[in-house]
């Protein structure tokens, strides 16, 4: 349950520093030398090797890992990995690095579950800064809280939900007995922002929930087993 | 009430596009003629000339603008621009890009409010997603909704709370009244997050919440006199 970097550069180290205060496992794949030896001192786990290679992203365990993480220097390598990795297993989580927009389009093409633009990250980022009153960055205050946002899957088992008494955000109690709030639910391709108390829930919905991880466990009971998947970061 | 935007490279243009979609003018500072003609050819009120120079900074209006966005495309230049800006006007709000660790604290011991580096902005983004289960992007999926994050600044005046009636959030009935959400309350250095009802409004806090453009102009009605900064995004 470990997540593979593949390229150790200054993204790279970036996403292993946030990794590592998660306490979650991490291999960096690097070919380059110098890099590795950075990897290393920060205390990694570092294959180095060629990270194109089908053989490399076996032996770093892609069959068994949580995600994969590609920032290597250049687009048409990232685009490799990529292709590389969806063929040996298809339902990997592939995050990756691109340089342009076109390079952009061809990985999600190529699988990639999210695609993070260096340029376009920064740019959005600041916009927002440049457009609010208080210089206050939700993100990263919640980076330094004891609250996160967390993403509950429902089950899509229709029959559990028939069957449920309680089904909407009020009589599941969820404002109250939890306090966690639920921001947003997603439901295919449609949102819902700020669901209000008689919101009733379906099958395949995702609710999206902020509280101190005390609160989201809660929810998490309430919901009991209408929720398939959830994940609370440590 | 304008943002100066100088430097419409690739993190520039990320910048007004997003700025553009909030109908907030920009005006952008860019030497280079190639870019000029881009900026404008995109719609954009364009001041060729040297952003290290105060005049441009008074010709672009830095008087009256409501911020300053500095992306030029070196980090001295980048420098140079935030001390001519604050030594024009202290106050201004600075946003500025770094490329490095090194020029990030530099940019902010010479007064830049919040300083952005891409490969921080990318790592960051990319490590949250790479750890979550289910690929949702919560500030992504906020851009395409209705509801937004917006912070109000409440006022120093301590009479005005000794006072008021009503304290609480409870009291006020913000989450029944207007169904906006508080995410958390800053005060000075200190953070709350999630506050329940009971929790007892302060002179000079700062309170983050969530919800759509009609929701927060009721919290706003709600708080009234105690709130001295707001700004809804349009
Ligand atoms: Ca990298
Ligand atoms: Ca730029």
């Amino acid at each position: 349950n470990h997540v593979i970097l593949c390229g150790y550069g200054r993204v790279g180290q970036e996403i292993s520093n946030q990794i590592k205060t998660q306490n979650i496992p991490i291999i960096v794949v690097e070919s380059d030398e110098d890099r590795k030896k950075i990897a290393e001192e920060n205390g990694l786990e570092v294959l180095c090797a060629d990270a194109t290679l089908d053989e490399t992203l076996k032996l770093a365990g892609l069959e068994k890992c949580k995600s994969l993480v590609v920032t290597l220097p250049n687009d048409a390598a990232n685009l490799y990995v990529v292709l590389s990795a969806k063929g040996i297993r298809s339902s990997i989580r592939v995050i990756a690095r691109a340089g342009t927009e076109e390079a952009a389009s061809k990985l999600r093409l190529a699988g990639a579950s999210i695609v993070v633009s260096p340029y376009i990250a920064a740019g959005r980022a600041m916009a927002s800064m440049a457009l609010r009153p208080i210089a206050i960055d939700f993100l990263d205050l919640l980076a330094g809280s004891e609250c996160e946002i967390e993403e509950f899957e429902l089950s899509n088992d229709i029959s559990l939900f028939e069957t449920a008494e309680k089904r909407s955000l009020s009589e599941l109690g969820i404002g109250k007995k939890s306090g966690a709030k639920i921001l947003a639910i997603k439901e295919n391709e449609k949102l819902f922002t700020n669901p209000g108390g008689n919101f009733i829930l379906q099958p395949g919905q995702v609710l999206i929930a902020f509280g101190s991880k005390e609160q989201l466990n809660i929810l998490n009971g309430l919901l009991g087993n209408l929720v398939v998947a959830v994940e609370l970061l440590k």
